[in-house]
């Protein structure tokens, strides 16, 4: 087995110089990072393999960060996953929650690695860009909802287009035409994927965007209840709403309800999330599309676990898991082709 | 340092024996027994320092086990409470998603004493009795929403009658008088405390219960939807409802309105567990009581470090924490008093 000493002695370089090439350190001279590098290839030491022999035996302990994660409804599920994939290969999760804190995260992956993890997943609530903690580079390391910029790291993240075309593509096959989506006004990924999903499926029916259709807000009830009321005083309204969050399908529910339209009868809802509390309780229960937030806490275990499969890829490119549909009852034909054809739409 | 072996000399007997009694085995006779824990109590022997002092330095890590906890949105605060108390311990927690399980659970135990952890954390997702694996008992440990029949465990748990009379205090102090309470009917401690909370404000003010205001079913919003509609049937129906859970309140929200019934100018309503998602972001926001989640899960880390405070008491008491109230928009005075007293009070 190679360890850290003898890319030292091939390279010609102190055991730190070493380390500091492996911990990404700045200060190091490029021809000697090179030097190093090229002996680490040669004896093909690996930096995980580093960490892993230094002690006597493995601790069997992967280390979980995570933002808020533990403490929203929304994916507690990513530590289920992790959780169970670990059990079966009779490996454990520290956790850590970091409320997002950098110091807290630079804290906790020390804390990790001086207990002697094999590996560090870093999850976030929701999908987005991070800056992992230096530190964490010194060990197998596996992002969950979020990625890293500069495509340094393994990560993995749901398909939001795909999910968006899914909701968008179910209700085009139910033959509505006039279908709204209620966005958050955000860069983010969730909601950038998500329309650009809308607008797949609408190109796909040849049918072009109509702008007064597309509203943005934020992620909450309140919001889907706002730009429902907005959509309900158009012109022509929609039959059918695509909104980007359960959240928001519920304050869509509410507006339609309190305007005296039937759901899915008058207008066909679907969300995006499947937040269990919202969507399997709700008056309908609301159609929506899964995040595979289970599906990401397994992967990212599995992919610890089988170190085998890296390779030199570089940039590397998020695995996209996919966004399944989960139909309930909130969705159907727009049955009142009338209403929606004509201009005295207004409602109230 | 007091040593199992010291124990065991003085109790003149093997490690073996001495070992079984701490694990609380069934196959050693009762005056064996008995002389083994009076062996342990003159020397000031503690179970916990054994498992601690087996080995030549501490893990700092403490043991997290929970059945759904972390994947249902009611009490991922618990984690995040026991998590910041541990923080400021440097204490970290390795955590185990049992699944309620009683084999997973017995495996987690034994994966966390192996990896030597100096205590355990034994959390519910709802308040309940539970039966803790043996080999827990081997290290400190405390329960978290829940306890053990025979209270032979240190447990903390939500204050649910004061919490139940909380909220009806409430309504009678904003003039009410007509209160229902739609309840779970279940032997579960929620379900019992709250209704307890509720009876006690009601004879605090010389008030009856109302068989016929008590309505039972289960905890989800299509519960609390029937439970309504039910009390709107009434001759006289009441003036305010006390729903134990937030999802019950949800379920009334969706009778009250779609029978055109103003909340609160109609009907205040009250819930119970302050689920952020339901309560916070509702038309009107949801006047609730709150979980001590977050408090619970501190206590229990608190309590681990703190062995000092540990005496022979016997049986063991849970601690109780308060469930405070969170006042928001769904609680007024009875406006409407002819509607509350006519007798033709029958919606549609």
């Amino acid at each position: 087995m190679t360890t850290i000493k003898d890319v030292a002695v091939l390279a010609g370089v102190s055991f730190k110089t070493v380390s500091r090439v492996i911990n990404r350190s700045p200060h190091v001279k490029e021809d000697v990072r090179q030097r190093v590098l090229r002996a680490a290839d040669a004896l093909e030491y690996r930096p995980h393999h580093h960490a892993r022999h230094m002690r006597t035996q493995r601790s069997k302990v992967f280390g979980f960060l995570s933002d808020d994660i533990a403490t929203t409804p929304f994916a507690g599920q990513i530590i289920q996953g992790a959780q169970e994939a670990a059990f079966r290969k009779e490996m454990l999760l520290l956790t850590f929650n970091t409320g997002g804190n950098a110091a807290v995260e630079q804290a906790a992956v020390e804390m990790a690695i001086e207990r002697g993890v094999e590996g560090i997943i870093f999850a976030t609530m929701y999908h987005r860009a991070v800056q992992v903690p230096k530190d964490a580079f010194r060990l197998p390391l596996v992002l969950v909802d979020c990625f890293s910029p500069d495509r340094s790291v393994r990560s993995v993240v749901p398909d939001e287009v795909s999910g968006g075309y899914s909701a968008t593509k179910l209700l085009l096959e139910k033959g509505h035409r006039r279908i709204a989506m209620i966005n958050a006004n955000q860069k983010y990924p969730a909601a950038e994927g998500r329309f650009r999903g809308y607008r797949d499926a609408l190109r796909e029916y040849r049918l072009t965007i109509d702008p007064e259709l597309v509203r943005l807000g934020g992620w909450w009830q309140d919001d889907g209840y706002e730009q429902t009321m907005a959509l309900l005083k158009l012109k022509q309204i929609p039959t059918a709403i695509f909104c980007a969050s359960d959240r928001i399908a519920m304050g869509a529910y509410d507006a339609l309800k309190e305007q005296g339209l039937k759901i899915p009868g008058d207008m066909s809802v679907i969300g995006f999330d499947n937040q269990e509390l919202l969507a399997a309780h709700s008056r309908p229960r609301l159609t929506t599309i899964s995040i595979p937030y289970f599906e990401m806490g397994s992967w990212a275990v599995e992919r610890l676990t089988n170190t085998a499969q890296d390779s030199d890829e570089s940039p590397i490119r998020p695995v996209a898991l996919p966004c399944p549909l989960i139909a309930r009852s909130s969705v159907e034909r727009p049955a009142n082709r009338k209403l929606r054809n004509k201009d005295s739409a207004h409602i109230r």
